[in-house]
């Protein structure tokens, strides 16, 4: 298939080139256009602008947050402008699910498709296609189009319908029970530090037995031993998710203390400039309070 | 080994019937007699006093709360008094570390060795010999000594070394982790049902990716069909563990916001009386605040 592919962020440029490997025609494009070189080397064309990467049938986005999303949508020669009718963005960034929604509806009014499918994984499961991905909006046989492209991208795709919202919901609900876990780590360990108990004999038990999954293994790893790297995704990443998360909370009546507690410590992190770490070093703010 | 086993609830009766299983000579004692007929239709010995059954190298105690471990290990006739020189407790209830340690202190004054000894597992895991046993205490060849019995109980065991209080610490860190879980899939699923999204197919997606262990298949099957059975254990029994969460995190220095979090969540659930579900019951607090 002839695809465009915009955002060649850490996620973005193994995505691209999992879609090249696969043998469709990829039209890549960033805002910095020295990411792109890796993936012309590989048989990708570099586009020089949005609209350039319009041509194909679908144009993917893979950007950092809802503002970049709606500029190279809505802007001038954005893709509203530029795809055709019948075209589909494959949109696959973390955004709001009101801002899906808005921009479905610009697509559908314009006779092109929108479809919400955000991701699960970190930069290295993205750049190994072994991805989660989520899917809504638009109709089935939309969805049923875009297979392929998210077949070569991901390990499985769990489709979510038709209302294009429900897919971005679905993803901040699971960044949402991954800081939840962070957060309980942080609170059980330290509770166990300081009664003279070894985290890292704590995560063990733990990680092996009720909690065997990626989430407590990866992430309690780093939580047990306080070295929170290597970096998937920085504090003010994912505090721009809670905020989405505590945004479609406020839109839905939904109250999410423990939402707002993970927001709070992500927002404490952010303020002590503490961009140097994975995300959840927000666990630090848990080690600290306790004197620690 | 002869061995008494005082407190024949949910969790005691399997785990007593798994020592006789095994070959061990066992006298059972509960408050409420009836409940060693079965017991001793299968070779125990029924006690008729907590005195009666400290004839053996061992006594087991898994009562509810630290009152009836302290009454059967301090009361007149208890196990100070009877167990002998080198007699060990093993205290598999869960209990205050704090109330570990101070037991342990009476029974070293004493020459006979105090074990803390607290399982996890539900009723039908102790009844199929599975359960996951942590224990701390005494010296290593009192630990060595019940080992063979603990082989008899659980799957594996977890030693966290001298601290008698460490192996409790371990367990209410445990019941923590487990209701953050629900908890955090409360709100997150909730978030889903207000966005018009079926909260089993947003279980099915988390427990078999990013989550698939053992508490988010079987608590969240729970949360997300919200059908709280069977009951592991009443909301009234883990809101004593809580307690315990908290009076040990306040002992230790731990501001632990989300524990403090559930505890409000599990006393709302006792407040309005509902004992007739398991405690992962109290994800009807999070349905609730959002209208439903």
């Amino acid at each position: 298939m002839d695809i465009g592919f915009i955002g060649l962020g850490q996620m973005g440029v193994g995505m691209a080139a999992n879609l090249v490997k696969a043998g469709h025609h990829v039209s890549v494009f960033n805002r910095t256009p020295a990411k792109a070189a890796p993936l012309v080397a590989m048989g990708a064309r570099a586009a020089a602008s949005v609209a350039e990467a319009c041509r194909g049938d679908i144009v993917i986005t893979m950007l950092a947050d809802d503002a970049a999303v709606e500029e190279v949508t809505l802007g001038p020669n954005g893709l509203l402008a530029r795809l055709g009718a019948g075209g589909v963005h494959l949109s696959m960034s973390t955004i709001a699910p009101a801002t899906a929604r808005r921009l479905a509806e610009r697509h559908r009014a314009q006779g092109s498709h929108y479809l919400a499918s955000p991701v699960f994984g970190k930069p290295e499961v993205a750049a190994a296609g072994r991805l989660w991905i989520c899917v809504s909006g638009s109709d089935a046989s939309a969805r049923a189009r875009v297979l392929p492209v998210q077949q070569a991208l991901g390990q499985k795709v769990y489709d979510f319908s038709d209302d294009p919202g429900a897919a971005n919901v679905v993803k901040l609900a699971g960044n949402f029970l991954l800081g939840a876990a962070v957060e309980a780590m942080a609170e059980a360990f330290t509770l166990a530090q300081k009664n003279g108990i070894d985290r890292t004999q704590v995560y063990e038990l733990f990680s092996t037995t009720l909690f065997d999954c990626f989430v407590y293994r990866d992430y309690g790893k780093l939580v047990a031993s306080e070295k929170y790297e290597p970096i998937g995704a920085r504090p003010a990443l994912i505090r721009k998710d809670y905020g989405l998360i505590l945004a479609a909370a406020r839109d839905a009546l939904v109250p999410m203390p423990l939402a707002e507690l993970i927001h709070y410590r992500l927002t404490a992190t952010v303020a002590k400039g503490r961009e140097d770490v994975d995300w959840a070093g927000f666990a630090r703010e848990v080690s600290e309070a306790a004197g620690l």
